[in-house]
């Protein structure tokens, strides 16, 4: 279930808002216009391009969209529904047998979990299993770090890129200095590009690139946690300590809560 | 056992004591004026947790308070007290059976401790307690060091949005420069946020972040130690045995002591 | 099959294109003729050049042309092809026997899979066929890392030989500040090193590492899907299990549409 | 055997006096009032101070006087003398047994030495003797490894703290821009702090971490040769093997002049 | 067999070459008096030798020299001679048994084959022999490492006594702003000192550790192909087995030609 992950578009927006204040709050509406200055923005995206075009191949390119609207969607991987699965599912397979399973089947979304679990049917050794599923687990985390990569590297370039066009602005200020009236414009205009840069790296690309490693960092262990589940529901583990096995990897409040129940029924 | 840790606010209150102390010292108590400028300040703050939002998901941004806090918690976990009980209980397991270590457990605290005990009695093998017990640990690590990732990021944020705002402030001062005598004030207040973002740095989420780490790598030390224990524990070892490799992580000075009243006593 | 990789000469270009339309937009025709100055962009480059000689064996540098030329080809090595073959050959291995694989020898253009394969047939211990092809892998990443390396010091270098200029250019132009009328243009000029240091380290040396890292890591992951597939073909794998494990290197978008076809046709 | 490490405070004389020597070369006797400033200095000591209390335990932070110290100690661990020692002591056990080393003991000082011996007279299995050995080289480099962290901050902190202390003084120099005759010399002590923090990081905090940092790997490595020792002693292996795995570790120069020593004598 | 390693004095002629010609250009011959200024030149050598003495031990700084020089000396290794020798070696001990090999020794010149074989023939224990020989390759590896730190460290220090130099005279220069007319030539001195610092980081420092860093890979990966030739001969190893493995480490262009030639028999 893909929702819109609120967070990303709202940070950007703070972000955008706090220099907006910050230019209000001491220039006024009228200073406002200083900022936009299409020129310097086009020359640090741009170059930014340019540079990420000579980075990576075409192949991996034409991803960029796909790769960050990821970091504006949030995937709903329950982890304690898969332990809840897991834990039924190695219950009815200790009582009816690992082929009861395929009834199941059908109601399991995950396609990595449904894999899995095939291969425990079709009673595939464990260490196959175990070398298969870490294998798309690997090519997994490579496809993610290679498309989290270009907006680290367009985190790396935009200043660089910010610091190019003032250095432009700055040569050709100090070239014609005979004019000192338009000193002080066009030093302004010069450091816009190095202030698109900074705003760039900062608000978009390094953040992006934070959540993008977020992400890819749970589903990945999300998908240990389930290769662990299928390789004891298939050598036949008791419930209890499969549970006990994955229930580690549940968030700490959930834990205490149920630690606190367990106590009461316990007194 | 949870006390304040005194040195977190105590430091804080020093590094902003020389600050204040610097302003007052070149400046006088007028000057002290100048570096309160609160759009400045939330310009900085704003955009360090606008970035934040982008950059974390939910679930974790909310933590961030409960984070913090524990910089300025001191947990008091103390690793002889732990080595002591471990020796005594083996004694104990080697005289009586492990069963009888049952009626022992109501006088221990740590929940991590009481776990590996009742695993050991249960007479769970040793593979899988070191197992289980080792996944709760890389659990909590990981925990932990996602937490300390959002101070470490606000770390590297908050002199990112310092010089964001020194740009917005520098590029409106400069649009305007026909009246030369607000140029000092102007730029003066420009250079506020880069000055903000520096103390925030530097003075907060960096060592705040260190802190954490400090306390993380301790926790997790003392529980590699349980799990020997436990293990030892198990596995019958010689109670002499087990305290020779788990004395070995005592700090240094009480081993001196103890080093030389054997001297002493030998003697 | 070589072909050219035309995106890191449009890289290059679009990097350049910015640049230039920076100057125009706001220098206009004339300020172009500011930016090309013969000396400070052979202070840098002999700079740089001058570093790499010192930093590396003469045998290294000789390579740094067909080095570089390799970030503006594109070799294709499809994975799915060669996926296919193994998926073959491991067939008819089960079929007709390792040996009848020597009449497949010539239709393979790849020599490592040739070789993989010769040593399959010869009946070479599958430990000693991995040692041998993983040996060759790991000479080839280290002969890569070599090449790539010299134009990462390349961009670590360009920037500082930029600033070394500009320190030089600042010096004369301080020494002789007597004549205030000169301190502009001689000032564009100093910084002009730092431009030119910027620009070399940003659009071409790091971007160009980028890219042959890039490059390198695909062309050992193939080599390792390679071995992969060897060892499995000489074990007599199931073709099935093959294809499993090989396919999940293939790209996701295939995947996907492969997954939808199944899915068709279990319908 | 400790004894001081000339060379800690010869190089700190030595860069005190090329400042000294500086200042007084441009600015002459009189220039060398301007660089003491009470407040400035303690702008930077107090705020590295605070920063670490934030950053530290109070327990470690106690360490620091006595972890400092030992930069300016050195302890004369003799590999050679070790290697003899074992060369020694291995062939005497393998003449009369294991126990008659038990004589020996009072003449070595080492207690790593002394208790790796003793544990190989108890009769402790070799897994059971390494365990424990390299269980106290690990506690070692943590403890080390934690002490000097708070020299490598204090390095990372100063120079953060010295442009805190300038960016005060040009804000207050800033705001009261009127009085311009007042302007050098204000900026002047501004700049006073960026001095310091490059100095203390440059010459104290970051080459006193580096220094610590080299003892502790040497100390390690001669508890490593040790246990290396112990486990051969125990093993009964040749006196000339024990000598040859040893030896490898003496410094070139004094291998090279026995090379050549036998050499002559095989002549 | 020991040559001079020409690029190294090449390539830093060609990097003082850059400036010369820099300074000439737009300063003429009587520019080139600016940059000399031996206090400047003094501050940052001896800042960064006071700082050495600090980072390291006695012992290891006597070295710098012998250090340093190796990056201007070529040891001709030759990895096919050595590839070739062992494939002879392997050969005859096959034919004539593994004490043959004894008279073959006086033609090896390398200490480290020559150590290898006669271990070999000793018949000792493979396992030992590749711990004696491994263990000989990290205590290279790390003097070496050791050795070229002097030079990583002094690189990373040269531009901050570079900072230092020029922040005391721009503080003397601050200090006595009533004399306009000497500002520039004053701050042109300060500036010095960064540029000293600039150069000597990144023309000697930095890349002679690079040079140093590539000379002791290759020497290592050497020593890598001796320790398998020596295991493989003394297994008994079918020489044609020992040539595959030891050829893939030889450089490309060597094997692209013998496998042209091989074509060419085939055909």
């Amino acid at each position: 279930m893909k929702k819109i992950d609120m967070l990303t578009p709202i940070g950007i927006l703070i972000g955008i808002s706090m220099v907006v204040f910050g230019v209000i709050s001491s220039g006024g509406m009228s200073g406002f216009l200083a900022f936009i200055d299409v020129p310097s923005i086009l020359i640090v995206l741009g170059g930014v391009f340019g540079t990420l075009c000579v980075s990576f191949p075409l192949k991996q390119l034409k991803n960029v969209g796909r790769v960050g609207k990821q970091a504006f969607q949030s995937k709903e991987i329950n982890v304690e529904e898969i332990v809840g699965t897991f834990v039924h599912l190695s219950e009815k397979a200790r009582r009816e047998g690992l082929l009861s399973l395929e009834a199941e089947l059908e109601q399991i979304d995950d396609s990595f979990v449904k894999k899995g679990i095939l291969l425990a049917i079709d009673g595939v050794e464990p260490e196959m299993i175990r070398e298969l599923l870490e294998a798309e687990i690997a090519a997994v985390e490579e496809r993610h770090t290679r498309g989290r990569s270009m907006f680290e590297k367009a985190g790396d370039y935009a200043p660089a890129w910010g610091m190019i066009g003032t250095l432009v602005g700055l040569v050709l200020m100090l070239k014609s200095l005979n004019t000192p009236s338009s000193l002080g414009p066009n030093m302004a205009i010069a450091l816009l590009t190095t202030f698109y840069g900074a705003l760039l790296s900062n608000l978009f690309f390094q953040p992006i690139a934070a959540k993008l490693a977020g992400k890819t960092e749970h589903e990945l262990f999300v998908k240990e946690v389930i290769i662990e589940g299928v390789i004891g529901l298939q050598a036949g583990q008791n419930s209890r300590f499969v549970q006990a096995k994955l229930k580690v990897f549940a968030p700490v409040e959930k834990r205490k809560l149920e630690e606190k129940r367990e106590h009461v029924r316990e007194a």
